[in-house]
């Protein structure tokens, strides 16, 4: 079965520098050879991770919120619909080995959280978590920089976990 | 219909004091005449919350993971089960009025961060909830010290919403 | 803990006699001291069944699919919002201890299908669910013509299952 | 974006001629350039399904009721965790342009319901959906009796929706 990343983080409109950051970290993915998993809609990190890692090549995976394709990215090769919306959050999360949370507001906060409550490493990458949700992830939460520092120590993460 | 006030927290086994804070919370919900809703199973502040309200003649609903009675608090009135694991928190969340959050780990925090995605006042008691959910929530994150204070919170907002 | 007992049936507008069985439904049900359980929004049979609830002076609760409340029945006493659609007809079946099933459509024959799954009995009321549910349900499924029967076999159902 | 078909069907072990439709059906999705979509698990004809689909070369994505690898089938290229349970079905059948039913038990009829209420074809194989489901599948409902007759009729709706 192939290695499931998923990238979270903001849906709103994102700056030129938030757009390549995210850009890059779908672009890395796919050439880690991983299938990227994004919450599939046609805006924010979502929507640039996916052209990324489209880009290059990779195998996009949206499960979004919504039950028919209106709002899905144009970037996705395969749209999960649950019609359930931010209990889709849920599934991205376990359906991921790894999360690499960029920075966003209150959802992906949510996933962030699920993630730790699921026992799935999460990789906060440009922002800082903060004490609460250091003290709830404890050794499953890391903080890395850039997106080439995040998908180093996701390659890291499998190793470990490989061996 | 009635006004529906979520409690969430930690379900691990509680210390005496956080035990009494929660039965405390429970009990002036009851008070209140406001239904009080939890995460239904028989561990840490879903159940000393209940069993709270419930000496006190409130109504409990309990919203639970599980799709049989297995692990239900006693205290309960009305049991929903979800068979969803933690994509019933969002069923909790959107469910209540206002969320108030007793410290709990990664499960309370991804309620909070549902909560404030999808517009739900949340009170913090006892906790300080940092600065990524106070950006995350805005005038939507509350913070008191104790269960009166959060009560009293409650109440206040309920009123403004209604006038 | 109270006896729950959902009533399932058609969403879409419901001739006289349709609406005088689902209202009778709901009154005998709070009547045997049951709580009502439905999908909770202002329409067919949910509506009418709660209505008969509630003036019976029983407690109604409404699951909706919805994740605000916009489309509620006003004949609830709690509403849960699960913000997920269809999914929340699993939560329908799987919160009932019995399912007593009125004429319907696609969606009613997904929570018969789900409760026989779960386990649950069902009790078609005024309608042949034909071989095939028959088949699927075995001894889990029972057929009755009018709300009395159906209340009287869910007494029985339940006595038995307390013996 | 790809054309996702689903494949649903009995859980229980199947008799040598059912494994044979079941992995002739994957095989033929495949073959057509379809991804195909299964409830993911090691058994039945989730896992005939997913064995057809690989050997000839296709994409499969599984959508399992746990939250972890554990009962997946070790055919599929791409696993969605829901922990959900029998809510994943309304994922499963959302997630599918159109769904080929191959005999099963009510965790099956409860996704042909599904996909009926949410508007998605169904194309039975090899059963008769009776009357019950006819009438609320209306145009929805397909009836064919081999693999080769369902994808064949799958094209066809296809081609109709892309005109």
């Amino acid at each position: 079965m192939r290695t499931v990343i998923g990238v979270m983080g903001s849906g709103r409109p994102l700056s030129q520098a938030e757009e390549a950051r995210a850009f890059t970290l779908g672009r890395l993915i796919a050439e880690s050879g991983w299938v990227l998993l994004t919450g599939g809609r046609d805006e924010g990190v979502m929507d640039a991770a996916s052209r990324g890692a489209r880009q290059a090549g990779g195998l996009v995976l949206g499960i979004l919120p919504d039950d028919s394709p209106g709002s899905a990215s144009e970037h996705l090769d395969v749209a999960v619909y649950t019609g359930m919306g931010d209990a889709r959050n849920v599934v991205n999360v376990l359906s991921s080995r790894i999360v690499i949370a960029l920075p966003g507001g209150a959802g992906t906060l949510s996933e962030v959280a699920h993630a730790l409550n699921a026992g799935r490493p999460v990789i906060a990458c440009g922002w800082d978590p903060g004490d609460v949700l250091r003290r709830a992830g404890g050794l499953l939460l890391h903080v890395t920089e850039t997106p080439e520092d995040a998908v180093a120590k996701a390659s890291l993460l499998l190793a470990e976990d490989a061996s």
